[in-house]
């Protein structure tokens, strides 16, 4: 694949709309119900497909789900909890970085007693950190971090050379057991345990006064992955454009550069593709909020966030993109409240389509369509492929 | 794919009509020209697809037809002749048991005039294992049983320890060339080899008088392969209900249970399902006459028996499972009098079915089905996730 890749000046914008897919609630679905004229328009100069993101009947977290559709194998790509957990919080992570999953907990008599610290408030949790931040700098010359989460969940970045993640979770998994101890697994995982023993003894008496959040429980330990950079892949200057941390960080992962001030809604986020229309070769333009009403099952919600999406379409094909892929990374059916395992409507428009029907934008539309059902993983090279750059294989 | 399984009460029924498939005559396949009102109202309800049992072009025998629908690779499951033939006869095998298809021969002047004994009747084949059964009962410690088949071939089975299938058959392929004797292929099958010679002289002296079946060439050493369990595997208690042995034996192979005492028509098949529905997770239901009505080319017959299953869906669909399938092996048209490469009909009825559209349930519907065309081995993976019984992959 690598060698076949060529430059040109052929841009490429990959809109994630996350969560798209849906099931039918009185006969339609979430995007059969949505009065979409733009992207139906559009589909008269497109292929449409549907995309099985991992495989048959396997239900994607965003991360494999976003993996595939960059052109990685997500069944390749191990992403730790600590890692994830960091991700969703904005933080930036290199390789000498150790995440960890922290929970606040209650400790009393040698056992723990609650294993959420009776499921304190975030208010109450950004006052503990607060507390943790104060008093806790640096271990054995390794920084020490600690950011707040939602509930009883925190993350603990650690960073220094020679730290590993080898380390036992101290979590016991149930109420009234003691927790374990962060001994090391493998023999690399030493001195990271012994950072983490002094950790939890200085905590423990940062904490001691606490009522409920005497304690916490180690859990998820993690690096970032080795993954091959995506601009050097596919010779691609490449901009993630995303509201939500997670999604930035899973592009920052893989090498895509993000805008250095945060953008906080679509509008935000169409206003820095004009911006920066020039400067890249890729964008990824992630819109967050209809998986969001899909998880709430709020099916007309994620009808109006459709809606929304297709008013400000035409901004975006102003922009004159050669290539232009609206798909997701995952469905979400608001029938289901959750991410779901059922194919994703996949829309590319280009100058090359073998397509010139106009159809309404739909899960049945896309799966009667010129691209067929097919794995997620090929839709990179399809849209390096209808920029015009991917040479000939063989001769 | 183990990872994600979890359990739940919802229960899923695999109906295999077996050699479903089929090819136009006048126009129209055997499934196009049945009348099957109640397939057709199911398919309001359900996803469609075409399923291919192993690969593009490959005509699936029973074996990796089941394996594939089963969720296994076929191509990694080996079944020797030997425990096919004694599946067949729905003879018991456990790992201690060594089976051995035999074929009666005529033996003269130290070669073989007659590798099949002039094609001798099954009553005369029956006879022949009478005698042999109560001359020979054990060689060197180890149990031997015969079990007659069709024409000329029956079964042996040898039971013990440390016995071997790393043994020469004995079949010299053509008629007048001498038979070979059973020597070990690998040092493993030393033992083995001593019992079968031991077993050749003896019988041949049970044998001397009979004009035509004097003799018997031995093939297909085999035992029975290891195989992930099916229910643990999946986390599905699970029971197979099917008339003929072969199928009842392929499912003990992976660990489904069997009825105790045997259903000879499809109305038993239903009743039992009845009986046992609050005691399983996963049930396999298996029709056979439509496919031997396609061995037979016997396109009527074929197309009355789908309408006699047809007229006893009703009867299935009132025991509420959460998840149907119902699809075949593989094809078996009339028009080939055999089975065939041409993908089969799937449908699958669950609460999350993207597709509303009534249609017929045909080969021509399925090809245009929401589910598209694709590999058996991912139907159990779809049965799973439409009965929710897959966690989300990756967060």
């Amino acid at each position: 694949m690598k060698e076949l890749v060529i430059n040109n000046n052929n841009k490429i914008l990959l809109i994630i709309l996350d969560g798209l897919g849906g099931l039918p609630l009185d006969g339609k679905t979430e995007l059969e119900k949505a009065r979409t004229p733009n992207l139906d328009e559009l589909t008269g100069k497109s292929e449409l497909g549907l995309i099985i993101p991992v495989d048959y009947g396997i239900t994607p977290g965003s991360g494999p789900g976003h993996f595939a559709l960059f052109g990685y194998n997500p069944l390749e790509i191990e992403i730790g909890r600590g890692v994830l957990e960091a991700l969703g919080l904005g933080l930036k992570l290199d390789k000498n970085t150790l995440a960890i999953r922290g929970n606040f907990a209650t400790y009393k008599d040698g056992v723990i007693v609650s294993r959420r610290a009776g499921r304190i408030s975030t208010e109450e949790n950004k006052r503990l950190c607060e507390k943790l931040k104060r008093e806790i700098k640096s271990i054995k010359g390794c920084e020490i971090e600690f950011h707040s989460g939602v509930g009883h969940r925190f993350v603990i970045l650690i960073k220094g050379e020679n730290l590993s993640a080898e380390i036992k979770e101290t979590d016991p998994q149930k109420d009234g057991l003691p927790p374990y101890l962060p001994e090391p697994i493998l023999e690399e995982g030493k001195k990271t345990s012994e950072i983490l023993k002094i950790l939890l003894e200085k905590s423990t008496e940062v904490l001691k006064d606490e009522k409920e959040a005497n304690y916490f429980l180690l859990r998820g330990y993690s690096k970032v992955p080795k993954i091959e950079n995506f601009s050097e892949k596919y010779q691609l200057k490449s901009l993630a454009i995303a509201a939500y941390p997670m999604y930035k960080g899973i592009a920052s992962l893989i090498g895509m550069d993000v805008p250095k001030s945060p953008v906080n809604n679509w509008e935000e986020e169409i206003k820095e593709l004009k911006e920066n229309y020039d400067n890249y070769d890729f964008f990824y333009l992630h819109f967050k909020e209809i998986d969001i009403a899909g998880e709430d099952g709020d099916f007309e919600r994620k009808v109006s966030l459709i809606e929304k999406f297709d008013s400000l379409l035409p901004e975006i094909l102003k922009l004159n993109f050669s290539v232009i892929a609206i798909t997701s990374d995952h469905s979400t059916p608001a029938l289901l409240k959750s991410h779901s395992w059922h194919p994703v409507p996949f829309l590319l428009y280009s100058s090359f389509s073998r397509n010139n029907e106009k159809v309404k934008f739909c899960e049945k539309s896309c799966q009667k369509g010129s691209l067929g059902i097919f794995k997620a993983t090929k839709v990179l090279p399809l849209l390096l492929a209808y920029s015009l750059r991917l040479k000939k294989f063989g001769a």
